[in-house]
């Protein structure tokens, strides 16, 4: 399931956000008096858990499905994906008035099973194994002729994701860093791109959860390590990096940092509480990397990707 | 504790605009493709839970606090709150470096003791009844010096609320309704203001809990009648509605309608799960109003302020 494809560079993100504007949000950047004071730093948090379908994979979806020409659009998109990824394909397919497939593992939630069907795509239940995921979805692609969207290690969708850092830096003038989770690298890997092109003064650092340090270890160590038996509460980055994504992160990310459950349990609540949005585990683990890492940060003007908001209200971590 | 003021007109609530523009924020208009399906209508929600203290509050106590002439300002201000305003005054007071009290009802909630205090006010606890703290305060006031700020039945405080419409109106063109919660009345005074002295042809809709419908049966009646005993998941708009409220009311609202509790939950976690933001039961309230009463809205550019997100995660109703 990998994409031998280039790293994109700054015209493929100016492009892919053209191609997108329409299909989604320019999300805000909110700041808070009061999480600057905590920190010592200025905080100006990109809100992508207002981006559609919930979560900034509304954009790498959106920009692989309009990247297609109409003869490989007809016969519609597929993946596999437990998560915000499928819910973005479908809702972009749905748009362009394509078919989407979407492999889902039978245990995944409801409340993502239901969003995903929402959208109008065909769900293929499967048992909860990645050989099971793939082997459908390989089986789907032949008898269907559907297009691949892999949901990270790809040009499209790499380029779709930094979009929001160009959004970002319109909006938010001379920063000093930028704050990005890591779980495939997609949004890292875009980011990084669109960060150091624009700015290359600016540091891009990735955080990630202790219990899925994969791209914690694949970057110290100079080579790609897989993640085995993940563990941490942050259930959108329990996947390894992929092999584009890898490559990318290497030549553009300044450091990547790791925190605890119970640091994104703090980062998630303080955001609920101080900003008024519902962040995701996932989507805390920016700011929980600022207030874990506070030295780091001290008195600098810190752009954080709060990467989505979709969780169960009846399963809070408190 | 009444004022006896002037009703403001459009160029109060421009001059509020200036004033307060260093002291709060700019709240975002959120959409969502979801809630215009299930709803049929367009509908922009104007964010004031994601205002500064997480509550429209913030704009009318900045706003009286920055009336305040230098001599005025030098003794303090106070008033009675169990919410949202004692924490706003205190903010707003801390910014111009005045004194604030703060007269707290003992049952207050621990949350709401930690905010007002964490703006360095002074916290007055009294007896959680009306008597004690209208007394108290009475008394205060005349130890101090302090200069009284009312919830809402005050001119100043009614211009502040009114800029919400002013933002509005300028982030969302031809809009054919807008709609607000109705409490004590400060917010919906304001917005009503602005909007008819802007635009006469947007209509301006009220929403009220059914179990706290003072300002119902007052505007339908057509004279103040208070309200005893409120019974609603609402606790921002137990209060009974200010005279000035009242008047201005009286002219420049079309019609007030009414909400079940069930509803307002309802509301309050389809903005939750589809906007991504916390919404306190109060700030739902207006949503609530739609859904509950769709026939008005259909197919309608529908302006709904979403008054606030202050509440205790702890204690959620479901």
């Amino acid at each position: 399931m990998t994409a031998a494809q280039q790293p994109p560079d700054l015209a493929d993100i100016e492009q892919a956000a053209k191609r997108i504007s329409e299909y989604v949000h320019r999300t805000p950047v909110l700041t808070s008096r009061r999480l600057d004071e905590l920190s010592a730093a200025q905080l100006f948090f990109k809100c992508e858990n207002l981006q559609k379908v919930g979560a900034f994979k509304a954009r790498g979806a959106s920009n692989a499905v309009l990247s297609l020409s109409a003869t490989e659009a007809a016969s519609g998109v597929a993946t596999h994906s437990s998560g915000n990824h499928g819910a973005a394909l479908a809702m972009a397919a749905q748009r362009r008035g394509i078919p989407a497939h979407i492999v889902m593992p039978s245990n995944a939630p409801a409340v993502k099973k239901a969003a995903v069907a929402s959208y109008g795509a065909v769900i293929v239940e499967v048992e909860p194994t990645l050989a099971a995921r793939e082997g459908t979805l390989a089986e789907l692609l032949k008898e269907t002729g559907a297009h691949l969207v892999h949901p990270y290690n790809d040009a499209r969708v790499i380029s779709g994701q930094g979009t929001t850092a160009l959004e970002l830096l319109e909006q938010v003038a001379n920063l000093d860093v930028v704050v990005v989770p890591v779980g495939g690298g997609g949004l890292l890997a875009g980011v990084a791109t669109a960060v150091k092109c624009l700015d290359p003064g600016i540091e891009v650092v990735a955080v990630e959860p202790a219990g899925a340090d994969d791209a914690f270890r694949s970057f110290g160590l100079g080579e790609l390590v897989p993640q085995t038996r993940p563990n941490t509460i942050a259930d959108g980055l329990l996947t390894s990096l992929g092999e584009l994504n890898f490559a990318i992160i290497q030549q553009r990310v300044d450091t990547i940092l790791t925190v605890p459950d119970e640091q994104i349990v703090q980062a998630m609540r303080l955001q609920w509480t101080r900003m008024k949005t519902l962040v995701e585990p996932s989507g805390a683990v920016s700011f929980a990397g600022v207030l874990e890492h506070p030295e780091r940060f001290r008195n600098r003007r810190v752009g954080i990707v709060v990467s989505g908001g979709n969780l169960d209200l009846d399963a809070l971590p408190w």
